[in-house]
């Protein structure tokens, strides 16, 4: 492998997947990833801070789209109608990456520690969503509990999607939708 | 040490919560527990699977009060009163536990993966509490959506509590009525 590797790092995550639904994550080495890709274990250190990394690399990009939205929305903007909107973008983006997001869930739901990673980085998306309403002025508690509700809506958009075909971002609307049925 | 030890447990938890927050998680051996409480290292394994169970055995008793508040509602009652009942109702069972809790959110706090264990044990919680609304006929996606904007409830009263002094379930209450206010 030369100091060029194109795309190394779309290779060594397809990898990572496919070696983490054969044989699990926990059998599965950074050695055994890089020698799948194609190139060094330097070249994945290059581009990933461990084997976890792989899987939730994406999850600091959601908290930026979803700060962006909440921080753009019109002054007018209600804070639901803030987070509402920054979570159906954050479905945009993601709708884009079916097949990764399919295949990431599944190695997710076999691995406990994973589980809780994952449910760690959530938190970290409702904590990112509440900072931005903070910024737009929104008191406590209203600026922590919209954001674990956008958050709660995106978990089960996210669940759905990846269980039946369709569009993300039109389940995020919908689930929005139901929450605000059941406190009617 | 005899056979028949008074409130071993309860001396284990108070001597693992002490140790935990002296000299870390990590760094605390169920040996070093036993010694603290003046029991041995069996006595521990009868009562706690490993030295993180002492900090989440009481999880399993919230799930049931929940489950149980949910499923003897009355049939008139809607996901969302039936729901709020039942964190009402769990947060009475963990008002009389106030010194622990306090002491235990501490400990959390300072350590990734118990704050990973403790939100998987709050997203059983709402698993559990979807499931007691499944039982009384509720469809998805609204038994998903209430369970977990129950525990968002409770998880934002929680904190409140520990940070304040004042009366969980009074906390919960006032989080449910802001959520309602949310989406209106």
């Amino acid at each position: 492998m030369g100091r060029w590797e194109p795309d190394a790092q779309g290779r060594l995550r397809e990898a990572a997947l496919e070696l983490y639904a054969e044989q699990g994550f926990d059998a599965t080495t950074v050695a055994d990833i890089a020698a799948r890709a194609g190139v060094t274990e330097r070249t994945f250190f290059r581009h990933f801070a461990d084997k976890r990394e792989v899987l939730f690399d994406g999850s600091h990009e959601l908290e930026h789209i979803v700060a962006d939205v909440v921080a753009s929305a019109p002054t007018s903007a209600t804070p639901m109608v803030a987070v509402s909107a920054a979570m159906v973008q954050a479905g945009i983006a993601l709708q884009q990456r079916r097949e990764f997001a399919t295949k990431r869930a599944a190695v997710i739901a076999a691995n406990g520690s994973l589980m809780e990673r994952e449910l760690l980085k959530l938190a970290a998306l409702a904590a990112a969503t509440a900072q931005a309403l903070r910024g737009r002025g929104v008191p406590e508690p209203v600026a922590v509990l919209a954001g674990e509700v956008g958050v709660i809506a995106f978990k089960v958009a996210f669940a759905r999607w990846i269980a039946d075909r369709g569009e993300l971002p039109a389940y995020v609307t919908q689930a929005l939708d139901q929450l605000r049925e059941l406190s009617a």
